[in-house]
């Protein structure tokens, strides 16, 4: 068979690559280890950032966002005693809206079905062929057990932290940097009404505690749990104690509301990057070149501003011209180090480590920010989202 | 004896709380472990911020400031490859002032001399007496030997980090953090001319590096070595080939200038803060409460603003309100810990640790405060300085 792009992976980034390709012209496979089942259910991100939505609007999958996502203006920071508002549309002209990855990936395959893009789920034994030439090819055993290969100008690698498209850069050129945190998040969805009208961080000295949600009746919930957590020890009762003690529950009239528990679930803490994001005609995007914690609301949206910048380069590939190619991995490299940093320093000023000093330098750093316009701003900037192509 | 206040350490912080004591009427002791030499000539501090030249100023003491200090607009950051300017008057309307620590005291002794203030150098045994009552004293031996006792409304602990004063507030009352950190500067003072018109704050994998100056004719860098390093170890030759190469000699047609060293010391970097800054009638300022490391240039200008914070607090306290002097602490504490944590932030940005993911995050964070005006404002605002009383 034959394509121009062959796409591995059929979450939110290769099928967002596929749409993007059809809008420039520019024919694609993807291929999915998962069921579609599978990749339409999993529970993930929940924030998109300005420039995410600017995108998806402006390629006609704007519509079921624009009715059923919640724009919010900004966040709540807070810790015992004190709740601060920061403001993203007064301090950088910028939103974020809550819409789940459930949903985009929801809009991604209606548009791609209606579209007739070929996706083969369910594949077995994906590998990589000749990368260093122009006629790299990916391999694979269809749902049915058939041996597949998809002849392509390009190979685009959305296959996330544990596909195969990342070894597939040579380990003499690959480099790699990695962090992993000394804890991890509890997180639960609930069916109740949300307790606010914005995302409240909270720093509270029993660990971080985070209120998002996912629609009007539904809330989502996470609280900083030691690594290696088991499930088996957190009652519901537990959880919502926790919740309400870091979330400042009977504070200054603010009530936590419950629900019954829908999924729960335990995500370990990891910044990892791997570079170069090319090598030959493979291309890597989202996971797949880097993990951020989510305590910035990046991961998504950082494999939104991957693909973003990697469709038209590979329109331009398959019709002869390198250039856009040849520079996919610096330019995009520019903001996944910002947005490492950012998820790296959000997580670090939000997470008590058991160091005293380390929670009078957070508090202070918190206090700072809901205090100083430039403060403000500079988390606002970050986590509104930079421009696509910073 | 008696006076109002008795004042522990006739460094920089002792001395100007005298002279603003004495500006209120009233009156004080200085006693002091060193000679008055040693304390005039010991190598400290160069960066005066905004509100420290402006208290300077307001109370007589700012004429040889502005006839031989340097104001500058702003500092460079830089990293191989790149320098960048951040303009401090332009981002927040402050500036700062290149005007040694040395000069300062220079001329606080002489306005305390000129107004005959009491100062006893060269004392031993100081003990602090009935802190917790309204009568409390200092008692010393002098220089000749003699035991003194001096009566006072309130005593001032001015006398730094292994002064007395600390300790009288009694352990089961005080709380102290601490951060060690795992580097030390190696600084040098040489006759040459600055190969700079303002700071560079210098970022490279060997470590940091700051080129600072102290005058037209005196330069004044520090270089990042290993704690425990050696003197011994480094030769003129070897700390000026380190300056050269991290300060980047020989890039876009910059070049250092070297001369002869006139003075070489290690410094140990620490974060250390007490509290609380009061207990009874013993109030503590600068260094006898808190300690910074010097990449934020915060020291000398902290101590000034718990100074200028102490001196009217005292003034109405020895007439019989005691509201400024029960506030005291925690107003200055506010201050304290914001310039703690953005001593700790400068400091972690640049000084090397050998992780390879750390360098990383430096590189990005350095690069978004040179690009976003947030990012270079929330330095310049930190930096520049905070009005007093923040």
């Amino acid at each position: 068979m034959r394509t121009q792009v062959a796409i591995i992976g059929a979450g939110p980034a290769g099928m967002l690559l596929s749409h993007l390709l059809a809008a420039e012209g520019v024919g694609s496979v993807v291929v999915e280890t998962r069921s579609e089942e599978y990749v339409a259910s999993r529970i993930r991100a929940g924030i998109l950032e300005q420039s995410t939505v600017d995108l998806l609007r402006a390629t006609g999958l704007g519509e079921r966002l624009d009715a059923e996502g919640h724009r919010h203006r900004g966040i709540y920071l807070q810790w015992p005693g004190e709740r601060h508002h920061l403001d993203f549309v007064d301090l950088t002209g910028r939103s974020v809206w809550v819409y789940g990855q459930t949903e985009v990936q929801k809009d991604l395959v209606a548009a791609r079905t209606a579209a007739g893009q070929q996706v083969y789920y369910e594949v077995g034994d994906t590998a990589l062929h000749d990368l260093e030439t122009d006629h790299p090819s990916v391999t694979f055993t269809d749902a049915s057990g058939a041996e597949v290969r998809v002849r392509a100008d390009a190979v685009a690698g959305c296959d996330g932290s544990f596909g195969p498209s990342r070894c597939a850069v040579p380990s003499s050129v690959r480099q790699q940097w990695e962090r992993v945190y000394p804890y991890s998040w509890l997180g639960i969805l609930a069916d109740v009404a949300p307790s606010t009208d914005e995302l409240i961080y909270a720093w509270h000295p029993d660990g971080f505690a985070l209120h998002s949600m996912r629609s009007s009746s539904v809330s989502r919930f996470y609280v900083q749990v030691p690594n290696d957590t088991s499930l088996d020890d957190w009652s519901d009762d537990r959880i919502w104690t926790a919740l309400a003690d870091r979330l400042g529950h009977g504070q200054d009239g603010w009530s936590l509301e419950t629900g019954p528990i829908t999924d729960r679930s335990v995500l370990p803490m990891r910044s990892f990057v791997a570079t170069p994001m090319r090598h030959g005609r493979l291309f890597l995007a989202g996971d797949a070149a880097h993990i951020v914690p989510p305590t910035g609301a990046k991961g998504l949206n950082l494999a939104v501003a991957d693909v973003a910048l990697l469709a038209p380069a590979l329109a331009a590939l398959v019709r002869g011209s390198s250039s856009l190619a040849d520079s996919y991995s610096d330019t995009a490299l520019r903001r996944v180090w910002r947005c490492t940093h950012f998820s790296w320093w959000m997580t670090s000023m939000l997470h008590t480590s058991g160091d005293p000093f380390d929670a009078e330098l957070q508090l202070s750093q918190l206090r700072w920010v809901c205090s100083s316009r430039a403060g403000a701003a500079g988390l606002a900037e970050n986590y509104a989202g930079l421009p696509i192509g910073f």
